[in-house]
């Protein structure tokens, strides 16, 4: 999505290999136009494959997720990011690691939001070892509901992030993936 | 705002005379389409106010307020929940206590996203003791920006927040006011 490589071009700056500032437009100060021209990206890519759910993970992947939503007229799911293990039988919980954040937590849906058989399209700001996007698809597989897609605003394709889903059949959809960055350096993958 | 009312009446859940869960549209499972019927309506109501800025606070806020900053044609900004200070001279910090929660953190925001002068209204989900848009008010008073608004999604008008907000000199409109509630019983107060 060149509108998008050219604002992380413009705006991004890369603190080191692994971390990307992007708050100006993305995580902190959220350009909503753009958020929109994201959203109708997105489901120009996964129109057609009988999604039923859009889910993402809070707080950063809900601004591009609404916007997908709201374009392929699907009903949003936002998974909360709990500290630790909540003894109720009403949720499904999956235990992620941030590398980049050096913090973990349970990622949590609400067993009554995630019906058996739904088919969910998967929308986050990041992919970079694909922690958070496992964590997803493991609370998926707990509610028996298959993940169709997995649409990633900025891609870290030096990680093995994608890699790793792949090996669980799952298909990722990246608007930029960044092969190489660093301080004053930043360089898309194709 | 009869659209929310109705849905608050038909899917609401009042724990208590305290806690409302609203989590099947509003904050875990999100209803793209009544978030835009919401973002329309704050959009009516603070049109012409001369907001230059839309502010909100992660997570719940995020959908309501992107809406919002969408049709006013704005850009948004969201406040961080930090667990502690930080040590940092490029941001402003307010310390919040959440009495629902019973948790406190540091409302956190950059100074390069809120320049002197910037006019804000205020998106947020629920105003109850006034405890976060207070701690908005202050980082936005630290930047020298001025809150012309507060849109609430759902007030708990038995709470003293609207009236805490008022001796700031600020002005709330909420698109749905709760007068009391319990366990089976919800009642708007207007």
């Amino acid at each position: 999505m060149e509108l998008l490589k050219q604002r992380i071009l413009a705006e991004g700056c890369a603190l080191n290999a692994d971390v990307l500032l992007v708050d100006s437009f993305l995580n902190h100060q959220v350009d909503v136009v753009l958020m929109q021209a994201i959203g109708q990206a997105f489901a120009a890519v996964f129109a057609g494959r009988g999604a039923t759910r859009v889910v993402t993970v809070e707080s950063s992947g809900i601004a591009p997720a609404m916007a997908t939503a709201f374009h392929l007229g699907l009903p949003l799911v936002v998974c909360k990011k709990q500290a630790s293990r909540i003894l109720a039988q009403d949720v499904w919980q999956a235990q992620v690691r941030s590398f980049t954040r050096g913090i973990q937590y349970e990622l949590t849906l609400k067993r009554a939001f995630m019906p058996a058989g739904e088919r969910v399209l998967l929308i986050d700001d990041f992919l970079a070892s694909g922690e958070a996007a496992l964590g997803v698809l493991n609370v998926l597989r707990q509610a028996q509901a298959e993940l169709i897609g997995v649409g990633i605003v900025i891609e870290k394709a030096f990680q093995n992030g994608r890699n790793r889903l792949a090996e669980q059949g799952c298909t990722v959809h990246a608007l930029a993936r960044i092969a190489k960055m660093g301080p004053g350096e930043i360089v898309f993958a194709e």
